[in-house]
């Protein structure tokens, strides 16, 4: 049986920050995504990171998109995902590698994830989102061993990957097992309640709505889930309040506006994680 | 006679999403817009689309456009117009296509328009405005046959492509006996009261103002129809309620702006379409 | 003596719009403007043109200011003004040309300069602004014939191009014999209490203040200015109300803001424009 | 011993301007910043620097970075730091040189320094930061001899630029000796207690916290020195209130914002700026 996730999990991993942090306490976060068509995607994932406070965020992308990040947030710094000495040398620096954000699935594709997983050393940690899982499963391959690893699939893209038919994800001991042979440490199963799967159990997600159903909605996802584990203590835990905290600022924002676009969502992570430090969002019944 | 389009049409339209529904279930919105001289409009449009609820939103355009769409609008997806193996992707894989904002009308934007009514399929809905509209007076184009086809030239546009000029637009059998020749579903003939014609009678638009009178603002109609066609399951009636909202919007911010800016009326479609969805703004005397 | 310029003159101007006006009847704005060292120039005019309710606002830039402009002001049109043909055409088809905002004073600019200045027809207004006056000076150009023309230099440019040394420029009618001379109809000489010569008289304004040193601060005056031209009767006192409104909206930011950047006193036009429409700010006393 | 900075600095420093003063009073500042990796830092500073009031602000940088700065800040100006004429030309006419956010450490960026270093004029202000230091000190140069110099370094590029450890920068008579031998007037070595040394004595800030750890403060704190140098008489004083004010922002938006991000500090600078001078600010209990 699952758990819901309740309110809990936010109020017990975001905390005030020790006085005297500086930048590297808050973690160093690569994001791989992006390329010339779902450009946005990258762009979405790695302001999310940085407004969900990850210390340093580069965003390894088509140069074609260098100009609209830096529009919206110059605060992130870029890199050119052909140049492989740059590449090689920001995989060695971040503490968590997020890959797979409107990655696409072409050759360079495949390079780039291929290479993520054959260099990343295990103190790092990893998620893998979108395309990325697309790649993986066209070109047979399993997540690095001995890497903290969280995979972000929609169903869809379990389907391809676990070999679970959508019929059968209801089976929670199913999608566990496979969890564990492709050595997932967690795995966020996005559907209309959203499961997240761990060796802490299983919890599903009772918040959010369909005004999310916004493209752009899962990059944002995982650009907050790469900075929770990036400066948060306990990774799964960590993962697990990103997704609580990306649903209840939609489910705020949705008594205002019919749709949730999620660049504002990412926009509004400084002000609700403030709340949540300072205990002004009730547990269960946020009306702020 | 004509009918005045009230505020029952957007109340009618404009529900609350079902709990369980995805991105899929609001339609995959394909726009052909935007040459170097007139990117903006190809920008607006795209952007209308996304913030009046389509699930996903790619834009087909100049490659000079495709960072300044991503710095206001990252949601969007974009291709390059001059890829004709892409185009033919996401003309087939569209729920609706919107052609015609800022086009142009030069060897291209024939060929775009041309490729565009020879391969869309039955299933699929077509919004034509702008210079596709003028492409097609130009090379003797007509709409397919079997699509669903909207229609949305201001009245010297409609004088080029129906043959009726100015001065007997007013009759509306002619105005319908074109439409009809023309396969035309709904004409939305922009004009000082905008008149809809349909199956579903001529219904006008007693709202709107002179504070509209500004470039863009027919690119973002035609963006939020191809948006509300998508989603929503009556598409002339969701054509009458987006040109509705369009202008209820300018009005209310009219109130506190002596002009009202295309791309501003885009941005205050979520929180609109909510107050729709609570029923907080009153029919026929919108004060907030 | 010079009259002071007082809050009476934008409430004769900013007029309620006729009910049934549209685009074409708030004119067709060229602005001629922003090389790539002062691309930032271009972009604050065109868009201070679109949001003072020009009806249709095209930038003639170099390209690598498109997508910035773009990315503001989707409303605005572009064309390369490397494109000669491109530019003759819109120079033929606008109401009103600014030319000047950052346009430098290479060999391009000096072609520019010469040719709106052989190509403009009678019927159309001109305003030459910043590096056009530099332009002008340094190739013994003047202002052409039977064209309503605009000149707004700062002290040093008046200097250049007239003759009139700042030590003399406290005299009115030697500026008023050389604006006559230089066939300027309307002379706006920015300094410390700017000064409006025209056949109307000499205005002296008493509002603004050192918030406003800012750059970029007259190229958003000289695209109101523009845009003000292309939309109301009186040319002359069209200019004198966007000299007013400039200020007006600086003094009233000014009760929060240090300085006051030109780019959001262009923001701020349409409500401050709504206000004096409606009659909500008091003459004098502005405290909204 | 230290004395703790308090806000009596920031009401000594930000005064009304001069009634009739103009862009020039305010002064010309160069930022030399911004590679195609770190073109946000280049962004960032100039920015800042506008919205502290600086009269004139040019970015010399890679030209990918322009459209994202007029983007977001048209008012800044730019050259192509390949450009060596233009860039010599805009070295002589600066009042205010900030050199460092986002350079890098290539050869290009040793030239940059060089040739800064090289032609600066004696009435001319330095200010250097980011990477500009780490290539001072591989490079074994030094600061221009007769040059008001500020340098902004970190603790760990202080200890490479000064050869004074982690360990040892506590003893501020070792600090003040070297900044003596190094020629640098201001020393604002960041850490959890900033610390500011110059001939007025050593001062600590006692403001700021960790919600300050975020990708780009330093960049934004280099752009608010060099515009306060630019137009604020005492220029040792200058940068001490250009250092608290930073500080001062990010704790009144912190009570609502879990991080801080320096884009918005700059946003909010005009303002506190104003807030302080209109003294409605109170010392030590911000509150507003």
């Amino acid at each position: 049986m699952t758990e819901e996730l309740t309110s809990t999990i936010v109020h017990e991993i975001i905390q005030k920050r020790p006085v005297a942090a500086h930048k590297g306490n808050f973690g160093r976060v690569l994001v791989i995504a992006g390329n010339p068509q779902f450009g946005g995607a990258g762009i979405m994932a790695a302001t999310a990171a940085i407004n969900a406070g990850a210390g340093l965020v580069t965003l390894a992308t088509d140069p074609i998109n260098f100009t609209a990040l830096h529009s919206r947030t110059p605060e992130a710094m870029v890199i050119d995902w052909h140049d492989d000495a740059q590449l090689a040398l920001a995989i060695e620096q971040a503490d968590v590698i997020l890959i797979g954000p409107g990655l696409g699935t072409d050759e360079l594709a495949v390079h780039l994830v291929k290479k993520t997983f054959t260099t990343i050393k295990t103190a790092q940690k990893l998620v893998v989102d979108g395309s990325a899982l697309k790649v993986m499963a066209e070109n047979n391959l399993v997540f690095p061993l001995n890497i903290f690893s969280v995979a972000t699939p929609h169903q869809g893209e379990w389907e391809v990957l676990s070999g679970i038919k959508l019929s059968y994800q209801d089976n929670l001991s199913l999608n566990n097992v496979q969890r564990s042979i492709l050595n997932i440490n967690v795995l966020v199963l996005k559907q209309h309640h959203t499961l997240i799967m761990s060796e802490l159990g299983e919890f599903h997600l009772g918040i959010g709505g369909p005004y999310m159903a916004v493209g752009g909605m899962g990059d944002t996802l995982a650009g907050i889930i790469a900075a929770f584990i990036a400066q948060f203590p306990n990774a799964i835990k960590a993962t697990e309040a990103a997704v609580y905290v990306h649903s209840a600022i939609a489910d705020q924002m949705a008594q205002h506006s019919y749709i949730v676009k999620p660049s504002i969502i990412a926009d509004f992570l400084p002000n609700y994680m403030a709340r949540i430090k300072n205990n002004l969002v009730e547990p269960e019944n946020p009306t702020n």
